[in-house]
């Protein structure tokens, strides 16, 4: 069974779902979701930016996350919540406390997650009669699910969902919202997963950082980390059934990959989807480091939106890394074509085609077993575009 | 006296130079430079790229650099002579060994330079002949020091030269090309210093050392490190005077500074000319880190194409830095206005006004004594036009 992306966080059994216009963004799009829960068990887990300059909602949920169990989790674009002080922090408490009155719950098992423009505080008054709007709209059929994949969205041109059953009878099922900052340990991106397969939460957390490292991990678009980066998972345990762990994190890896695919094809001003894998490194970690180095050097992104097989460049870019290097043993091949043969010149560069959406790098060290693939975009008019217009 | 930007390696007594078109670049622009010290003294220096992919020429001059001693540079535009193997590093000999012919001297005294696209052979013909015409050119005029600093240049709009004199009698001048992969430790760049003053090779290293970190490894326009990457010093003696250390340094660094003020100002895509200090880390290295993140961060740099003075995004970057941070301690001022005071939001950033063509960014991390000021640019539609549609 293929994956499913009209499907998301509602397609698993026990979970609610709504994402409603409160009136944060001044467009009067959808601005706040609202994902709950129902049970019968509430394990949850998560994983959070490593930015040292955190946002309040991260703050909030990092330690709300220690339990490793909630009710519900609640999201809004229209502003991030980020460098506001100790005001920002007392509103994210006031909206755990605000969903925590409507669902009978305590705070304590509400996680908060915010999107948008760093350093404003909330319009709290928006805010909070969004979450009994929220409370009101709260379904679990598919529509449900897609308003509140759609809620969060910010530079996203569309929502971001993913859905697949397992054979057995459990399923998972996430959206995820993001389209620059994408970088290392997570991109600006919130993602909310939901199974309702009957993980304990130590499992489920063991799980989930697995699937990260292979998947949310591997994406840089441009470096940036963000103060918000936030991916969260409930299990409800209403299919009733127990999965083998390493049957979970795979089929949670399958639905995590399909997310980050969708963050890359949606990236801002993305023309190309690359994919820069190194092999032949000392270890995975050396492979990790030159693959993020690639993928964020500008002069390889520009050459990449000029369609220009440019194999110079990526020898500039990867000698800066820190890891052992032998330029003698080094081959970079571009969508098939060998353009780098051990530290020379390989087959002609003109025979890389590169008109084509898609472009898969190789690069190899000649030196050990490690390997990494990094997933990103090319760096194009539209790119800075966006970037330039738009304060996010 | 103020710097002179109309004269360069031949203004301080004892050199000679020449610009001319050997035909290595399809163009039949200069293409190839050569700058000899005519004594008495014969004293050289230089530093080199920190990638681990060397180009030929860099792998030779810095063998032929350990002696302290030269008699002339020869260099070219138009091909990087970099990932070319065994055959490329020959064809840097082979020049060395074709100017000690002309210069009737021995090739280890003779470093070499290139600059172009990476990957590709030299044309020899062309550069062997045009080393016959450099040296029947070889001239201690203005004019000949203009020929031999148009002569480098790849996607520079403009030579860029400086010189300045000692009220003693002596002076300093110099040349330098650059535009794009302008980055930590050197930018992709070829410079060339002169001096008549009377310095010993261990007192021109250790200044150019000294010099170098204090201006060109304080610019970085896009991260990148190039393959060929070399700033060089060359003392004639010629005005007979021996300054003392320290003044030399202090010359020796105004006239570094001032060409690097050039490459920033003729950066590829260049509309703001950014100076970000970083000031109240742990220590001076800590801020230069910490600066360099911030200069390399495509949001921080189209916000600034945008002039938008976006607080938030240079929050976010510094926060991926490895170094100490208490974000409640973090102040950011742009333009004169306090924009993040104490880890929250403070003046009204619709107050910094960024219309003008510099900006200049103090980040203050409250926590120690370390500070350091990066020169970088932003990131334009015209870098992105220049880079995807040239090859380099």
């Amino acid at each position: 069974m293929s994956l499913d992306r009209d499907k998301g966080v509602t397609a698993p059994a026990g979970f609610t779902a709504a994402g409603i216009a409160a009136g944060i963004k001044d467009s009067g799009n959808l601005d706040l979701a609202l994902v709950v829960n129902e049970g019968p068990n509430d394990s949850a887990a998560a994983v959070f930016t490593t930015n040292k300059v955190k946002a309040a909602p991260v703050l909030w949920s990092q330690q709300v996350l220690k339990e490793g169990r909630l009710r519900a989790v609640v999201l809004n674009s229209g502003g991030a919540n980020a460098c506001t002080g100790p005001e920002g922090f007392q509103d994210t408490h006031a909206t755990a406390e605000k969903v925590a009155d409507v669902l009978e719950c305590g705070a304590i098992e509400v996680a908060v997650c915010s999107t948008g423009l760093i350093g404003e505080r909330l319009p709290m008054d928006a805010v909070l009669s969004g979450v009994d709007a929220a409370k009101a709209a709260l379904k679990s059929d598919t529509q449900a699910g897609l308003n509140a994949a759609t809620a969060v969205m910010t530079t996203d041109s569309r929502p971001k969902q993913s859905w697949k059953a397992h054979e057995q009878g459990w399923s998972i099922g996430g959206f995820v919202k993001g389209a620059g900052m994408l970088a290392p340990n997570l991109a600006t991106m919130l993602a909310v997963i939901t199974t309702d397969a009957d993980v304990d939460k130590g499992t489920l957390d063991a799980a989930l950082r697995k699937a990260t490292a292979k998947t949310f991990d591997c994406l840089d678009v441009d470096g940036g980390t963000s103060t918000n980066d936030t991916v969260l998972a409930m299990a409800s345990g209403a299919s009733g059934i127990k999965p083998g762990a390493d049957e979970f994190v795979a089929l949670l890896t399958e639905v995590c990959w399909d997310l980050v695919r969708q963050l890359q094809g949606d990236a801002e001003g993305v023309t190309k989807e690359i994919f820069v894998t190194v092999q032949g490194t000392r270890s995975d970690q050396d492979a990790m480091v030159v693959g993020r180095i690639i993928a964020e050097d500008n002069l390889v992104k520009t050459a990449l939106f000029g369609s220009d097989p440019n194999w110079g460049r990526i020898a500039m870019a990867l000698g800066r890394a820190p890891v052992d290097i032998d330029p003698d043993l080094l081959s970079i091949v571009i969508n098939g074509i060998r353009v780098m043969d051990k530290g020379t010149r390989g087959e002609d560069r003109a025979g890389a085609d590169l008109s084509g959406r898609e472009v898969t790098i190789v690069v190899d060290f000649g030196l050990g077993d490690g390997a990494a693939t990094i997933l990103t975009t090319d760096l194009s008019h539209a790119y800075v575009e966006e970037n330039s217009a738009y304060s996010s």
